[in-house]
């Protein structure tokens, strides 16, 4: 790689450094804060390494772990939208795309495109890569909320059939994850942390 | 996977999380705090995507991957050793021993052996993949370091003739990396950021 190319990578690792800033609603177990968009993507993707096994297809490991490391990074300009805001789930993928444009444009072209287009393939949600780490990506918030007594559905006035709803699909491509996660949920309703 | 083994993997996850209370000698560079070592460890990540090629040798990415994300789990109960922390530096490797052993030893077998072996191969700091990722837990505080002009430095008072010495093997797996960092501090130093 020339240098014109290696400093282009630069640019964008520091550019990306932005989210360590952008915080999501899921509050950390340990401390008293809201996790940001790189906790949780790391989070993510140890648990890629882990739980892949639990596919009911096979899934290239190294693409959903390309995939979950950068899949919020369009959140340095989108911002995060929570997963249950109607209102700003309309413009989310506009938004969205926009902020794909110009910070994988950041990258020499070819790396910019090969990370473009997992950012589009995750969101597309088909490929079994895809569908495997939107399944993690339900998971991973819904464990940090059980510790957490259910802090962010209370906050919101979230009550269990939004989400059900919103983990209905992760036995398409997990059954033994999908019934994990519901078994959670039922849980969480008869404990009181999960709004009936 | 049977239940069983999926209930430690998830036990694994839940205990992980701790390293979100981990904090490092780094700034992050847009709010003023230290980063935590998961922050840390996703930035690598993002970094061994991009940078791979600039090895010399040729590096499995997906291991450099696996390494990078979980390199700093010992963490969870060895505590951040600073790397200029001479007297730390002499405890760190039976401390972080001891750490591996319970909590690679939280998942089943097979997946615990994995992670511990990827670890202390990234310890030994001799195959090209970690080398490589060496290299990255080089540059990346560097990074960081520079855009808060020098600020971890000033606050231990460390000298240039040791940042120089901490990535002189830098150039032993890329040579171009090697010369970059070089670069880097070269300007830092004429920039009054790295003491001399």
């Amino acid at each position: 790689m020339e240098n014109k190319n290696l400093q282009k990578c630069i640019d964008f690792i520091l550019e990306i450094e932005k989210l360590k800033t952008i915080y999501r609603q899921t509050y950390t177990i340990h401390e008293d804060r809201q996790e940001n968009d790189t906790e949780h993507s790391w989070h993510l993707a140890v648990m890629a390494i882990l739980l892949a096994d639990q596919a009911d297809e096979p899934v290239d490991v190294t693409k959903v772990l390309k995939m979950v490391l950068i899949h919020d990074i369009v959140e340095i300009d989108a911002g995060d939208t929570y997963c249950y805001d109607a209102e700003g789930y309309k413009t989310k993928a506009l938004r969205e795309a926009a902020a794909a444009e110009r910070i994988f444009g950041i990258l020499p072209d070819e790396k910019g495109n090969e990370l473009k287009s997992l950012w589009e393939e995750f969101e597309a949600c088909e490929s079994s890569e895809a569908r495997f780490a939107a399944a993690l990506d339900r998971l991973q918030p819904l464990l940090l909320n059980l510790a957490r007594k259910g802090r962010s559905w209370h906050e919101h006035g979230i009550t269990s059939e939004k989400v059900y709803k919103r983990n209905e699909h992760v036995k398409d491509i997990s059954e033994n994850l999908g019934r994990y996660i519901y078994s959670l949920l039922d849980d969480a309703v008869d404990k009181g942390y999960l709004p009936k």
